[in-house]
């Protein structure tokens, strides 16, 4: 039998669960819809947005009417904390699942990415949703080597979006500027994305192991910059 | 005389006004660094934000501690809660820096950015300076029309970056895929920036008011998808 605070941490943590397999959604669907120029698909994944953002104050809410009332101290605190801060990651995962469907929608009935690229772009987005399926376990489960197992992940998605940018800088690009800037943004969101995802997993294995990881969305680089 | 938790909310708040300060420093050094194709300036923009993120780190302990050695409640705590939040704002800031000046740094002795762009980025470059300086005031002063004025500076920041794809997509576009994916990125980054100055201000906002303004972060998007 757990007390009053823990199970209202158990249901934030549910909320976390959840919004993270909202967002998965959305970025597996959004990028469906890049390669598939399926407006119907993309215009979902625009307005499913909305539901995840509610989701995202919602959870605030219940975090910080946690703290006022429980007014918890130590490792309790910090988890309530970090807590808002994964809802904060999650939600962002949301609007750059959005971005790729707007990008999917601008487009439309032509397909955003040419065919060439496509099979870049699926395992980004294949192994984006991935992460934040991870993370969603990471959650729910506080498995620290699967946490880390993310790394790898996210270091595939970097070495995809640098191979993105050789084929955008290769002299034999024939796709012109337009679909060079939508790939750009693109590649772009697939990255922030997983970048939120393992920075999601990381604040779990600092509960968890007390170690602190630099946070890895504001330590990243976009691959179109790294050394 | 203030008690104690008013005045570590004071320095809490301090902590953040010279964040915005090192954050707009920074975008203003990475845009001349761009500009200029200044390497040492570049350099120095992308060690600096070490210092960026330790500031973030330690303003986010002491909020912590703050919250659990006072306890605060309602407004109180919401004020905490928010400065986590604006703190997290003011380092991802500090962060889209750092990408400008490693951009710089990876096309020197090259300039990224062609020359007759050069107007329209540099103009981004100083509205971002000028946003986050306005969010620094507006911590400071908990001036609401100050904050408002500041969507306007947005939309300036917008349009400038619409401007930006507008010459990308010319026909006459002759910089090649190349500068066109920098001048892509480096415009997000602006974009981003601001959108993360913003946001502070409007969190200053809804503490002051208790009107809810839709996080603009999430709200935003980027020029290039907008409809």
């Amino acid at each position: 039998m757990r007390d009053a605070y823990h199970e209202e941490l158990d249901s934030i943590s549910d909320g976390l669960i959840e919004m993270a397999r909202l967002v998965g959604s959305a970025m597996g669907r959004a990028t469906t819809a890049l390669l598939d120029a399926d407006l119907a698909l993309a215009e979902g994944v625009i307005a499913a947005d909305n539901k995840i953002n509610d989701m995202h104050h919602e959870l605030e809410n219940r975090a910080i009417d946690l703290l006022a009332r429980q007014q918890p101290v130590a490792t309790d605190l910090r988890i309530v904390v970090t807590s808002l801060r994964m809802s904060a990651d999650l939600e962002r995962c949301g609007d750059l699942a959005r971005h790729v469907a707007k990008v999917a929608r601008m487009r439309y009935p032509e397909t955003a990415v040419p065919n060439d690229l496509h099979p870049i772009v699926l395992e980004m987005g294949q192994l984006a949703q991935r992460l934040v399926a991870k993370a969603g376990l990471v959650i729910a489960t506080k498995d620290v080597d699967k946490a880390l197992e993310m790394e790898r992940d996210d270091d595939a998605i970097d070495t995809l979006h640098r191979e993105l940018f050789s084929h955008l800088l290769d002299d034999r690009w024939q796709h012109g500027i337009e679909t060079a800037v939508d790939v750009t943004l693109v590649g772009r969101y697939y990255e922030r994305f997983a970048d939120h995802a393992v920075s999601v997993a990381k604040r779990v294995v600092y509960l968890v192991t007390g170690e602190h990881v630099n946070d890895f969305v504001a330590g990243s680089e976009p691959a179109a910059v790294a050394e």
